[in-house]
């Protein structure tokens, strides 16, 4: 399995609708992806300070299955339209694990 | 489901002795601290230039379990000995999800 772990930390001024719109498109690729074969994401719950905000926890069978999803145009428009506006900073790490 | 999402980005001078060190033991906390409930991690593949090196995904029932596994000796020994001197940089994200 293949898992590509995003974390993202948002611009001061981000609001909670803005968080809530991207997860929301975050969600809508699944229904248009259809190599995702798992989706879970979720907001820091603060417990330690120098957290990053979200994360977001995607499964794919293998690579082809993560550049059909990174290539996607949905997925490159949400980024487009949803997170760059949002974010101070993106943590990325993309590992197979058995 | 509370997950515990690590990305580390190593010291350009770290060796992948020193990494897979780092990672044995913290497959070793498996036996040690019984909250954790699922552990996946891996090195980044490399496709992206501005990645992080490594990530751990770890789960928790609650809170409680995730704060029993943080305030573990063994835990804070491993962090000192296996994680604090091999790296430049730790993003972290600790989410619910349903």
């Amino acid at each position: 399995m293949l898992h590509h772990v995003i974390e993202l930390r948002f611009n001061d001024d981000t609001t909670d609708a803005q968080v809530e719109e991207m997860a929301a498109g975050l969600r809508g690729l699944r229904e248009q992806i259809d190599t995702i074969r798992s989706m879970r994401m979720g907001r820091d719950l603060g417990l330690r300070a120098d957290n990053f905000d979200f994360a977001s926890l995607l499964e794919f069978d293998d690579q082809a299955g993560y550049l059909a999803f990174r290539d996607h145009p949905a997925h490159q428009q949400w980024v487009h339209d949803h997170v760059r506006p949002i974010i101070a900073e993106r943590a990325g790490v993309l590992f197979l694990s058995p």
